[in-house]
C-alpha cells in the first residue's frame, strides 16, 4: 500500500512543481523545504499529499505564486505581514524571519499575519528560531471544524500552535499541538483504514458524540482539546479561540467561522471580515533572559529529569515533546518517505501535467 | 454550610493580616486585592481560603514580606524579576507593570521572575493590562501534581495559562485555564461533598485509571489536560511543560519536581535548582499591530458570532472565555463573597491571633 520516495527527489520534484505554478526559484525552495518538513516528521497529512491540493488554490485564483509580501506596520518588538495572498509556505517564513531579526535588536519579536494560506505545520516555522538560540513560536487560524463546547456549530479551526526551545547536549524541546483532541489527519487514517474514531474526538451535526471519522461531511465536527465539558473542553475551545485571535483579529485576517477553506473547491465564506487566513509567529532570544549556556544547562536537567521518569507499566519511557518527530526525521530521510499509493498516484498525475518527473 | 462576607470587610480583614505578617501598607493592599480577585471570581480555591496558608509559608520563613524586588537582566523588550522571595501577591504585580511599560516603549514586554511564590489567579494578573489596551497574558509554575503522559511520577503543577484581550462593546476576552484536565479546587470541591470524580481527572500511584477525589494522598496524581493519550494528554503535558519552561528555566526559577509546595508543612525538595518558584507575563500594545479601535471592533464581532452560535440541545448559549466568572464578580461584589464554614472558622482563628477584627 505503500511506496518509498527519497527526500532529494520529492523534494525537487515539489520544488519544480512549484516553479511550474509561477513561483521563483527561490520562493519554490522554500515552499518545498516548508512543505516536505511535514513528511519528514511524520506529520503526514500536512506534507506533500497537499500538494495538488496547493495547485488547486493557484488554479482557482486563491492563492498567488508571485505575492509582494510587506510589511504593514512595525514597532521596535512587533510588525504585521501582509501575505498579498501568497501560499503560507513562503509568507510564513519571511515573517518568521521578521520575528528573529527583531529578537535580535530587542530581545522578541512578534508578527502578525494577514492575507496568507496555509502553512504546513508550524513546527518548521517555530523550529527556525533554534539556530539563533531563540525561543520559536508559531500558530495559525486555518478554516472552521471544530465545535466551541455547547455549540453545534463549526467555528474554529484545529489551530495548532508550536513552541520550539533550545536546550544543550539534548535535543531541542518542540512541542506541535493542533488545540484538539485529535488533528483532522488522524480521522483520515481511520477512515483509511476502515475504523472507528475513541469517543471524545467528534460530534455529529445535533452535538452527540459520534465514533464515526466521516462524520464531519454530514455536519458533524472536532471537539476541542478536552473532548467535552466534564473533561476539559473548554480550554480546548479557549487555546483554539486564542489561536484565532492572535493570528487573524490582531492582524486583519479572517477569523472563526470566515477562514477560507483549503479545498479549493470549497466556496468561499461570505461577507468576510477580513484577507486570507492568519498566523502568528514568535521569536525570544534567551540572552535576553539569561545566559544561553545557563539556560541550556536547565532544559538538558528538565529535558532528562523528565525522560528518567519511573513510568506506567507497558511504556518504557515519558516521552519529551519532540521526541516521535525527531525519529520519524532520522529515520525518514535515511531510509526514504512511505507515500500512501493514492498519494503517489495523484503526484504522478500532477508531474506528468506539468511536465516535471517524479 | 456557607456565610456571606461583603467584599469591603474580607478586603480590609485580608489587608491587615498582610500587615500584621510585616508586608507594608502598599505590599498588603496589592497581595489582598489579587486574592480577593480569586473569590470575586469565583474561583474560591485560590481566594481568602488560602490567607492561613500564606501566613504559614511566612512563619516557615518560606516567603518574605519585606522583599527587595528587582530587575535583575532586562533588554528593550524583556526582564527577569528577582522577587527576593516575596509574596507572589505582589511580586507579580510588580512584574506585569515592568511588561506593561516594555509594551509602552516598544510595543510588547515579557518577564520571566524567579524566586517568588504562589501569585494567586492568573487572570487578575493578565487583565491589568486590558486598562492600557494591550492583551494581557500570566502564567505560572507550581508545586508538582501532575503526572506527563505515562509516567507515574508528578513532575509538573497544574500550570495555568491566562491571556485577556480588550474588546469594544462586548466585555474583554479572558481565558484563565489550568493545564490539566481539571484543577486542584475541583477535586477539593468533591472531597467535602464527597463524590467521585470523572475518569480521566486522576490516576493511582500506578498510573492505573481513579475516580477517587483522595487519591493524590496516597501518591496518585492529576492528569494533564486531555486525559490519557487517546484523547491528546500530551499536548496536556506540553501545555504543561511549556509554562514550567518560561516561567522556571528562563527566570532561574525552579522546575518540575523542584518546584516549593504551598503547605509550609511539606518538606521542600532536594537538590532544587533554582529560586523559589517562576512566572512569566507578557503584555503586548494592540496598537503594535493595528489601530485599537479597527482591533476592538473586530473582537467585539469575534464574539458576537460566538455567543450566538446554534447550541447542542439543555444548552443556552456558546460562552465566551471569561463569562463565567464575570457574573460571579458582578454577582458577589453585590451580595457578597460566599465562605464555606470551616474556611470562615479558619479566618475567624487567624483574626483572633492576631487581633484582627472579620
Amino acid at each position: 500500500m505503500e511506496q518509498l520516495f527519497c527526500y532529494e527527489k520529492l523534494s525537487a520534484f515539489t520544488k519544480n512543481i512549484f516553479i511550474k505554478i509561477g513561483c521563483s526559484e527561490q520562493d519554490a525552495t522554500t515552499a518545498a523545504t516548508a512543505l516536505l518538513s511535514a513528511d519528514l516528521r511524520g506529520i503526514d497529512s500536512h506534507g506533500v499529499a497537499r500538494l495538488t491540493g496547493y495547485v488547486r488554490l493557484w488554479e482557482a485564483h486563491r492563492a498567488n505564486t508571485k505575492p509582494n509580501i510587506k510589511i504593514i506596520h512595525e514597532t521596535p518588538s512587533t510588525a504585521v505581514v501582509d501575505g498579498d495572498g501568497g501560499l503560507g509556505l513562503v509568507v510564513a517564513p519571511y515573517a518568521m524571519q521578521v520575528a528573529i531579526e527583531k529578537a535580535k535588536n530587542v530581545g522578541t519579536g512578534w508578527v502578525s499575519v494577514q492575507h496568507s494560506n496555509h502553512f504546513g505545520i508550524a513546527g518548521y516555522h517555530a523550529m527556525k528560531a533554534l539556530e539563533h538560540d531563540m525561543i520559536g513560536i508559531a500558530m495559525t487560524n486555518a478554516s472552521a471544524l471544530v465545535a466551541p463546547t455547547f455549540s453545534i456549530e463549526r467555528l474554529l479551526g484545529t489551530n495548532p500552535i508550536c513552541v520550539a526551545v533550545p536546550a544543550g547536549v539534548e535535543p531541542a524541546f518542540v512541542a506541535d499541538l493542533a488545540t484538539t483532541t485529535a488533528a483532522n489527519g488522524k480521522l483520515e487514517i481511520l477512515q483509511r483504514k476502515n475504523l472507528h474514531a475513541p469517543e471524545g474526538w467528534i460530534q455529529d451535526k445535533e452535538g452527540n458524540v459520534s465514533t464515526n471519522p466521516h462524520e464531519l461531511k454530514s455536519g458533524g465536527a472536532l471537539l476541542p482539546l478536552g473532548g467535552d465539558r466534564e473533561h476539559g473542553s473548554h480550554k480546548g475551545y479557549a487555546l483554539g479561540a486564542i489561536v484565532d485571535i492572535f493570528s487573524a483579529v490582531l492582524s486583519g485576517a479572517n477569523y472563526g467561522p470566515w477562514v477560507p477553506p483549503f479545498p479549493a473547491y470549497v466556496p468561499m465564506p461570505e461577507n468576510m471580515p477580513g484577507k486570507g487566513i492568519g498566523h502568528f509567529f514568535g521569536a525570544m532570544r534567551i540572552d535576553a533572559f539569561r545566559p544561553a549556556d545557563d539556560f541550556k544547562k536547565h532544559m538538558d536537567q528538565w529535558i532528562q529529569r523528565f525522560r528518567s521518569a519511573k513510568t506506567v507499566e507497558g511504556q518504557e519511557q515519558v516521552l519529551i515533546p519532540g521526541d516521535p518527530e525527531r525519529e520519524f526525521e532520522a529515520e525518514r530521510m535515511q531510509r526514504g518517505i512511505p507515500l500512501f499509493k493514492s498519494v503517489a498516484e495523484d503526484l504522478k498525475y500532477l508531474g506528468d501535467r506539468f511536465g516535471v518527473e517524479l
